[in-house]
Order: C-alpha cells, then structure tokens, then sequence
C-alpha cells in the first residue's frame, strides 16, 4: 500500500457504516463517523459494542489497541481528517452522485472516496467529483465486521492504481477483496443474490411458500454448500466424475422448463466451454474425490458448529443424535449380565479431519476431549443420564492427569477401556486408556477424579444409591485388576473416616 | 410412522441414489440398489466408501449396525423386497413417469414411490401408477448422505397420509423434511437455486465474470450467512431496528433496476404485509439484537471451523491471523528489557460462546485448549516459532496435570500465568494458571512436561542454544518464586547426571 491509513471517516452511521467503524476500530484505526442526523449516534455505538465479543472471538491472533472514534453531523470536518472515506448513504443515485461531490470538495487530492453502493454504476456516481479517478466502489456484506467480501470496482474516470490501493487497504483489516471488472449493476453477487430475492418475492406474492419455508428451503441444502462452495463448483461435483459437462448435459434441458422465473440464456458451446473451463480452473491441483472430501469435511465441520447453538441444521442434528440415543440407550446402561472382570469398553470415536494439527496430529485438547466423552459414556453406563442431570445432579472433573504416549493421525479409529480406582459416596476415580481401535497401540492414558454434586447449589452431595451400587459392584470387580504404574499418588480417594 | 421401514430400494445409481443408499445403510437400513447398467454399481461403492468418514464424524449418537448393501440390474426384482423405493433417474418427465409406473407393478400397495425430481410435477410423473396415491416427491439435496433437506410434495391424486408416513421416514433418517404445500415447477429450493444459477449463466456468457469470480461472490459473502439463516430473516435483520418493512423502504426501489435478469414483482402493499409478518413469525421470541448475536456467533464457529482446511473464508482469516501476528511479533517475543521476576502473562482469551456445555459452564477439553494456547505463547516468547518449527523442531506435551478450581459461564474474560518449574536441555517444565481476567480469580492450573523433538526423526534432540538461553534466564528469575503447593510429585526434570 502506498500510504498508510490511520483514519478513516465513515459517513452515514446505519447498519452498513457502523460495520465498517466496529472493523476498523477492532484493527486499530482511528475512525471519525459523520450523519445528518445526531440521533444516528445511539444506534452507531450499539452496533459497535455488540461486534466486540464475535470480533474478540473471531481471531486467535493478539489483541491490538483499539481505534478511536468520534462522531460530528458535520460532513466537511469528518471527512477533512481522513486518509480514507467510506461513504453508506441510502441507495439512491441522485442522493449518492451529490453526497460524494460534496465529500470530493473536502478531502486531500489523493485520498480514495470508497462507495458502498449494492450496485450503482460508478460511472454514475463519481460524475460530479473533484478527482473522480479516486472515487470507487467498494461493497461490504452484513454484518460488515465479520463477512470478508468486499467487491471494488471502478468507473470509466477510476485509475487502476486507486482500485489497487483500495483492495491493499480492505485486505489489511482482513477482508476478501473481489475486483470487479466489468462495470455492471448489481456488481457479481448482488445480482446473483436479487435473482435469489425476485424469486423469492414472486413465491410469496403468488402464495407459494411463507418465508419461513424459503428460508429453510435453503439453509438445510444449498446453503450449507454455498458457505464455502459456490454453484459453479458444486454443481461441477455434482457431475460427478465427468463433472461441469456432465451437469450441463444432464441439466441443460431443465434450462428450458418454468423452474424459476427468470429465463435462462442459450447454452451455446461457447458458454458450455466457458463453465467447463472455469470450473476446471477452479478444482485444479484436487480431483474430484479429493473435493467432495474437503466438501463433506466442511459439511460436517460446520453442522457441528452450528449444533453448539441449537440452530438452523445444528438443531437437527442435535435433536437426530438424542433420538438416536434414546433408541440405543439399553446397549450402553448397566445390566446384571455385564462382564467387570475387565476395564470397561464403553466410548470408540475416529480422529475427526478438524481435531489435527498442522504436523497432521491429533491436536492436544482432543485428547480430553475423547476423555470427556467416554465420561459421560461411563456416566450414562452408571445412570447418570440426562434424566439424572435434570433432577440436578452430576459429577464435575477436579482433576485429571493426562499422559501422551504416542501421536495419532487423521481417521485413525480410537477406543477408550475404562478402569475404576477409588469409590466413595461423593468421589470416584478412575482411569481411562485410548488406543489406537485397530493395531490396540496405547495413544494415552487420562486419570481423573470427579465429584457428584448438586449442581443448583453448587456443592458436592452423595450421588443417589442405584447409582452407587453400580459404581461398587464394577469398583469391586476393579479391585482384583493390576494397577497403572503411572497411578498418581496425590490423586487417590482419602480413607473412609471411622 | 404407521410400519417399520426395513429395506429401501435406491432405483438409479449415480450421485443422488448413491447418497440416498449411503445415508440409509449408515442408519440400519438394507438397501438394494438397481441401475440398467452393472458397470454403475463401482462408482455407488466408491461414494459410499467415501462417505462413511463424515458420516462417522457427523453424528455423536452410539454406532450402530450398519444395513446390508446388494445391487442387481433387474428392477423388478429389487423393488419387489423394499419397504420404501426412492427413484433418482435422469430428470426427463417421459422417462420418470414410465419408469414410476414400472416399478408400481412389482411393490406392494402401500409401498411408498419417492421421486428425487429436483422440479417435474408430480400429478405428472404419477399418471400412470397402479395406486398413484402413494407416489410422490422426496427432493434430496448433494451430498445426500449429509445435507439434512428433503422437499416432500404429492400430486393431485397423492393421498396425505403417504406425505405424513414419507416426512416421518426421512426425519427418522435424520433428515429435515421440508413439505411443499402447492405443486409448482422446482418446489421452493430448486426454484431459488435456478434462479442463482440462471443469472451466473448470463454473467459467464456476456464476459461479466469468471466462475471462479461469480464463486466468490458467494463464499466469501452472503453464503456463509445462507448456511443458518436465509435471505428472508438476513434481510430482517440487515433492516435494522424496524426490520424487513424498513429493507423493503429501502430496497424497494432498487427492485425496478436492471439488478438481475429477472424481473421483479410488483410491491404490492398484500406482499409487504405478507413479507413483514412472515418475518415477525420467524424472528418470535427473539429481539433483532438476540438475533444479531446469535448471527454472529453463528458465523464466526463457521469461519473458524474452515480454517482447519485453510479453505474458503477459512484462509481468508487463517493468511489475516498470521499476518497480524507477524506485525505484532515484537511484543509476544522476549527482549533483554523483560521483567521475568513474576510468572510471564504471555496469553489471553474469552470464553467463546461455543466453548460452553448444556450447564452454560466452559467445557472440560477448552481448559486444555487454553493452556495448549499459552504453552505455544511461550514457545514463540522463546524463539520457538514458524520458522523454528519449519527447521524440523518443537516441543511435544508428554504429559499434563489439569486442577479445576472454580466453573466459568460464556464471555468471561480469561489470562493465563506461566511459571517455569524445571528446564534441562531436552526437557521443559512448567505451569500454566488461568484466571478470570476480570476479577483474577483461579478456574484452574494446569502443568505441563514438554519435550523437545527432531520432528521427522520423531525422537528427542536438544532445543537450540538461543532458545536454551532465553529459558535458562527466565527459569533463573523462577527459581526464586514460590513454588506452587499442587506441584506434582511425579512430574519433575530428573537432576543432571554427573
């Protein structure tokens, strides 16, 4: 970048402005926000202050110190300090072509006046600039904090070298700068997502569907794809080995049908050789087994995330895995028929493509997380089961010593045996091992004490006596079992008093 | 479900009826799969083997057994044994509706005849059916061994009993099964996904864009929101406090510009209503800021689950992070000035939302998490960094002593303290306190031995001499410190021999 940005003035403080100030103050540059009204102010700080926990969450690299910001209705003085104008007035040209005359007026000659336009043609807006070769566009998504796209393109006055700078300046607060480069309206993905939209106002309008039944047409399928795989891709997959040409062979007539709205061009053998060109362009260096493996992998990876808040498709998958449970819950609980002579076996998992590291191992937190689980294993085998927790008891880890024995890479199928060293009313202690489930190599050992508490008071308590009666009988049968020679000492339940 | 649904036959054995045979054999079910062509039935078996990684990773349930796989190309036979028949022929109206008919002869009365049609109308493809009542539309979506969406519709003559019996088949598949309340070309998903893909045809075929470029588009915008939340409620939200009436002010007239091929409908104030309360139902019991939150959290789990496969908007944030941290690289390395006479306080975090378990505590592998993340602070506070790692060395975790002292809730602001307790030239050892940042109460400490490994040899060697150094002086300013009391025996660097 040829300058260095410091401060940047942002005008109009809506939803789209105050997203740029929350993602240049969070990478310490100094923002100066302007709107007509100084009622904007309010809403301009809201925003800013609820991005700070997903800003702080987003990246593992070290804090910095903050910008600092300011706010004026006055244009001129906003403008007037800045390296950098990011203008996000209401999407009407006459109100943008003069807004940004006007901010031409107060600004050094070399400082670029960026519009957030959703798809204006520059051409337009710039018209009446002073320097209109440093006017431009540059097009956020919401919220404009967290989503990388940024899409920057010129007019007919715009020079090269200012859309250049511009793309340098997003891509230092971490965005993914996409360079237009064919003025249009609507720019690529506006148009792409207002095809989306008409179709979706004509279902509505022509009673078709609600929008909640649209919305969940595309966030169960297609959305999860276009997270990190668009159409052009995903449908080359879903040619499977021929891929693209394929698709267009197998689709090309589906052109033709009322299948939306919007009438489809001609697939002439310039545009079929376009798509596949393209296409293969994009999936070099992978074949297609390799794709639709990261594919699923992200799959996966994402509906996993997305079960952690019990949304959208992570609800159902929550709600598919507790069926599940439910219905296997017999095989996995005690019964008098159960043979203890031996550590338990209770919890199998694989080594999942997201736990390893970049040397291709499993990554060390995974390792207690394996443990966690095949608690809980233990826990359910015992009855303590989600009935037990909601009648508010549990037992929470005090503590756990973990020994790495031996690195584990990608897909590697794990078990865990299961071995009790110590019982009381309110403590147990035992000893989990994981192995490798195929050539039974031992990967590590994790010993952990645990204390049943009330969880609404906050307190250890006895655990409830059907439950105790399992835990000895298997404590009993423990008993005859050599003992790990890495047994802590310190880690041991105190005699029974009296 | 009125019967139990013991063998299903997949008729058509490409991408979309070899996703269909993966999903069901994974749940149990015994699958026979018929296609015209034997040469059909490698390519079912490489999709399924290669499906049975994610699909092992996806759910958390126990395992069960799987179902049986056969494949024959006789059609008869295959459908004569199935519960449920699934169709996925080429999408050509004539070819469906005579193959429909086909396999109605040779099924049972109430076996259910589900079409993979991605947009023919049922009444059509059902017209020659013995018993058309049970013939209907189930639309999967690639990969249909993970994508949880299934469009359900009948045609005229379907009777709804089937529909109910066919939703709760494919919701016992784990499935979300989306019923289509009007016959219409394309159902709702394909319609939306037509019109995306009708417009990115237009922009290749006038020059617009590349695939690649159209691609972005998407992936590094409005996609990763599609993935949990469609266009109706992003639009909600992205009007800000007065939501979607406000976007529809707003946006309105932007539907008469050349923004899409595809021609808008008129905004009529029946469809504003209707947009506006179909939005306030979806958005129920949540405010715009609750959803805003849940928005974000909810696309920052997904950026950081891609960056585990450096893919997408993954390596956006992974190239942005390393980055960042090699502009602030100074600060988190030693230099001469450094007061070492207290523990170092070299990392710190927040309890990211997704960290929390069902009691809204940090779950047990964070903690380790955590402190993984403060032992690599170290590692690059001494030198031990990228470019260390890229010359073949590290320091490996052999073992790991984890104390819980007190539960934390979601957003609790973390530090971590690092004391040096023992250092000889291939051994580290040390301890890792972690705080609330706020009011620097201990939640837990956790010591670690680490050992200094030749990577690609995988055995101990000793770490360089400048690192050696650097830990030698702050291990010198450690001695003096109080030793913690929970210091395990155990764990200690045996004395220098002779």
């Amino acid at each position: 970048m040829s300058r260095e940005i410091k401060t940047v003035a942002i005008v109009g403080a809506g939803v789209i402005g105050a997203g740029w100030a929350a993602r240049c103050l969070h990478r310490g540059i100094n923002v100066v926000v302007t709107d007509v009204t100084a009622a904007a102010e309010r809403g301009l700080r809201e925003v800013i202050a609820n991005a700070e926990p997903a800003l702080a969450n987003l990246s593992l690299a070290p804090r910095r110190k903050k910008g600092t910001l300011s706010f004026t209705t006055n244009l001129a003085e906003a403008v007037a300090q800045a390296d950098f104008v990011q203008e996000n007035a209401p999407e009407r040209e006459d109100l943008k072509r003069n807004l940004l005359a006007e901010i031409s007026k107060h600004v050094g000659p070399e400082v670029i006046i960026a519009s957030s336009s959703s798809g204006l043609l520059p051409t337009r807006i710039q018209a009446d600039c002073i320097r209109p070769e440093r006017v431009l566009i540059g097009h956020p998504f919401n919220p404009v904090y967290l989503l990388p796209l940024v899409e920057v393109l010129g007019g007919e006055k715009t020079e090269e070298r200012y859309i250049t700078e511009a793309m340098a300046f997003y891509t230092s607060i971490g965005m993914h700068a996409l360079k237009v480069r064919k003025e249009i309206e609507g720019y690529i993905s506006d148009r792409l997502q207002e095809a989306l939209w008409r179709e979706t106002l004509h279902m509505v309008a022509e009673g078709v569907a609600t929008t909640d039944e649209i919305d969940q047409a595309i966030i169960y399928g297609p959305g999860l794809r276009w997270a990190f795989m668009g159409t052009c891709l995903t449908f080359h997959l879903a040619g499977g080995e021929q891929g693209m040409r394929h698709m267009l062979e197998q689709f090309g007539p589906a052109l033709q049908l009322p299948w939306t709205k919007l009438k489809a061009p001609e697939l002439t053998d310039q545009l079929i050789d376009r798509m596949v060109e393209g296409t293969q362009e994009q999936s070099k260096g992978y074949s297609i087994r390799d794709l639709e493996q990261l594919r699923d992998n992200c799959l996966v990876s994402i509906m996993q995330s997305l079960r952690t808040f019990n949304y959208a498709s992570g609800r159902t998958l929550k709600e598919d895995d507790e069926r599940q449970y439910q219905e296997t819950n017999g095989s996995t609980e005690w019964s008098p028929s159960d043979d203890l002579s031996r550590p338990l076996e209770l919890h199998s998992d694989k080594v999942h493509p997201e736990w390893v590291d970049y040397n291709g191992h499993m990554t060390e937190s995974r390792y207690l997380q394996v443990f966690g689980d095949a608690s809980d294993a233990l826990y359910r085998y015992v009855g303590v089961n989600d009935v037990y927790h909601a009648q508010g008891n549990s037992y929470y880890t005090v503590e756990t010593h973990i020994y790495n024995v031996k690195e584990v890479a990608a897909q590697a199928p794990l078990k865990v045996t299961t071995q009790l060293l110590g019982l009381d009313n309110k403590r147990l202690h035992f000893v989990h091992n994981l192995y490798h489930a195929k050539d039974n190599t031992l990967l590590a050992t994790g010993e952990q004490m645990v204390l049943h508490v009330d969880t609404a008071a906050g307190r250890a308590c006895p655990a409830k006596p059907e439950v105790l009666e399992i835990l000895q009988k298997i404590m009993d049968a423990h008993t005859t079992l050599p003992q790990p020679e890495y047994r802590s000492r310190e880690m041991a339940v105190p005699p029974a008093k009296g």
